[in-house]
């Protein structure tokens, strides 16, 4: 297969490459001069896929790291990290505004790129971490050093980015960069990474360095950091999503070459608001959809949160017996999320069986029937039980009843979220909901991936 | 508590005692006389609760057993026992039926009384069993030596008929005869075994001749046979019994004694079919019954395989994401049976997810999708899957597919009965069929015994 075409597409022009290269040397070599004049202790290293020479074309971010000496305070860091950053970003005429990931941070746009300044501590090998991105110094130097192959990185990233397993953000938890340029430095190319990603099980080890320390993780991809020979670069990726790359992986070795090139494309969709009505009607399920306003919050937060409160539900839904095919969530990332939850049954008898002790607990089982009346009481197995009524003889029942104040700590709530939710929420079948919205906006896409699961893991 | 009165009503009186082993003395000795005439080896002895003096009145059914010596061939031990049961049958103008246990033995009714002629094999202390009954000889000796207090014994049989712990036939699945004797030799009276019953834990033990074996069993409750320290006398009493006994003891000891005597008694039920309607209403189940005629055959097999069907039919129904609350049968022991099946849920969506290999097996994947075309197949977690549309949305639907002769392998029907299930099954909704139901017959006490479980545990 000769990838010519696609790298045509997406790997950027020498002139983009030196154009964000000047930029990010540029802002470099200013911030490296302000502190000698004002006395502050730091260095601006640049970072990221612009230092690695692994952006995809377009996508040239600007990654600063404005690194401090190790017995710098947290507090004197940030502030003069930060002042460093505003002032920078000002000298070059750019429109900022503070971030937060473990640490705050300055997002500035400058001349059409968007660079990030981050502060953190010095690390040389053996130092501690002291915050999350104080690694990313070493990995950048690392990949520098060792990656010869910068184009099939750029192969690997676009063909995650197109069967949606490329990411190690929560939203995602899929690959990061850094894993992408470490599978390309262990099995030199793209199309032999993914001739041995068809073969993967989990648990599969990779270890560059030949540290020898896998064996103290668990997950279902271990890749031995080379800068650190005790963490796992992989421990964010989700069994789902390396499912979903094994998965590609041989369905892309399995086609044509004329349908390999269309992995690198996004998917020709045709979705019709109709058909993904008809679809929803076939499949018969009662689909609720939880609408919700959500605050402003980072990404990182706000997508844990929405997925956690929608299991919650979900699980509790199954303790009350109901059954619940698949559920999924979409937000605009901005002020609204929606639960969708497909029932598998969504109505009840009214009766239940309440369990009590075991019969050989006797002071359990004398203060059930004690508590219950001996009348309600009666033997099922070895169980001491009693026949109640159902609260809840549909699902809407026990959605209303739970996501309210009084109730509400029945489920686990994302603490962000929890208001939001509860004050605003409404419930809907999907059909009406489907009734009155417009015809293509970012809900139906994403309701035509619910309903075509697998879609982007094929062409 | 004075039992005056209810051994009043349930003591045989001297008179009954001496008419029914007279009866038995004379049949044993002209069966003990007609061997020696025509040179069949063999000695009648009597057995069961005649013999021990712990019948109730009413009930006093004579165990005749012809024993053989050991050599004897069991074809030979069958033809002559056999034989000799007749003839004495005929001798006392007895109308007699052959019946089977694990052997086939006689059944003559005699002058008002039911005398059973089994013919079995000697056993001496250390013989080997070579057929279930063998024991009967021994265990009547054990307890004609060693129970003293035979009145306890009628008022704990009492009880447990009255509580339905009572039987160790597999339609009950509680306490044997022989069981409630060991049970009174250890605790002395009635009064004192309940107090002991209402702390028994799963597997307790109890080991009249302190033979220290009771470690090779588990079960709910482990009496070690006097006469054979590697058997659990109590092997066939069901965790559910057992239960049932134990709530049964401490619902009785936290009585009025004016209470108490209710136990000795039949429930005061006063069922009314209008009554039972709106019980199952008020369920607000699906509740089906399948009813169908069932062929000739002894009780201790047709129980078990009614039980065994109905158990697979609704393990079953539940695979199929069917969702069963509660399930029961009725058979009038003659030609009719009828299974009932209260459902929780009784209707599904039209979709379920068909699971495929995981994703780690290259090579079933590879064919999964072969099978069923890529385009349907995804990831599920670390699964290849895809959406299939359900066989059967409702559980009608499924019992009508499973009750035909093509299908019936995909569930374990009682080798008896199946062919009279599969041809003669009729499927109604319960509320349809009490429609058309004649007021008060033994399927209404059912019903009734089904709606209130714990009922004859208490008064």
């Amino acid at each position: 297969m000769n990838y010519d075409a696609i790298l045509n597409k997406i790997k950027p022009t020498k002139e983009e490459f030196s154009r964000s290269l000047k930029i990010a040397n540029d802002i470099i070599k200013y911030l490296n001069e302000i502190p000698n004049d004002e006395g502050i202790v730091s260095k601006a290293v640049l970072v990221g896929s612009v230092a690695k020479k692994t952006f995809l074309s377009g996508q040239s971010d600007i990654d600063i790291f404005i690194s401090f000496p190790q017995e710098t305070s947290p507090d004197y860091l940030e502030e003069k990290g930060l002042y460093l950053a505003y002032k920078a970003s000002e000298k070059f005429n750019g429109i900022s505004y503070k971030n937060y990931a473990s640490h705050p941070y300055l997002i500035s746009e400058i001349n059409g790129f968007k660079v990030d300044f981050v502060p953190c501590y010095q690390m040389n090998e053996g130092s501690k971490i002291k915050s999350a991105v104080d690694r990313t110094v070493l990995h950048t130097e690392y990949i520098k050093k060792n990656l010869k192959k910068h184009d099939e990185v750029l192969l690997l990233k676009r063909f995650m980015n197109k069967t949606k397993t490329y990411g190690s953000e929560n939203k995602t938890g899929g690959f990061a960069g850094y894993l992408c340029e470490l599978l390309i430095i262990k099995y030199g190319t793209f199309e032999n990474l993914l001739k041995n990603a068809s073969n993967w099980k989990y648990g599969t080890k990779i270890d560059l360095e030949s540290y020898k320390t896998s064996n103290q993780f668990n997950d279902p991809l271990i890749v031995i950091d080379p800068t650190d020979k005790n963490r796992n670069v992989s421990a964010a990726l989700r069994l789902d999503i390396y499912s979903k790359f094994i998965n590609s992986a041989r369905n892309y070795l399995e086609s044509s070459n004329e349908d390999k090139i269309k992995y690198f494309e996004d998917l020709n969709k045709n979705i019709s608001l109709k058909a993904i009505k008809k679809q929803f009607k076939n499949r018969g399920s009662k689909t609720l959809l939880i609408s919700f306003e959500v605050p402003e919050i980072i990404l990182d937060s706000l997508h844990p949160q929405l997925k956690k409160t929608l299991e919650s539900i979900c699980e509790k839904l199954e303790e009350e017996d109901f059954s619940v095919f698949k559920y999924d969530y979409w937000t605009n990332e901005k002020d609204l999320a929606i639960f969708l939850i497909e029932m598998t049954t969504h109505t009840l008898n009214n009766i239940k069986v309440h369990y009590g002790p075991k019969i050989f607990s006797k002071k359990a089982c004398i203060n059930f029937q004690k508590i219950h009346g001996i009348k309600n009481c009666y033997t099922l197995n070895d169980y001491l039980v009693k026949d109640s009524n159902r609260k809840f003889k549909t699902c809407e029942e026990y959605i209303k009843y739970v996501l309210n104040k009084k109730n509400s700590q029945d489920i686990k709530i994302g603490k962000n979220i929890k208001d939001h939710l509860i004050e605003t929420y409404q419930i809907n079948d999907l059909e009406d909901y489907l009734d009155n919205i417009s015809k293509n906006n970012e809900f139906i896409q994403f309701l035509d991936d619910y309903l075509n699961p697998g879609q982007y893991q094929k062409r």
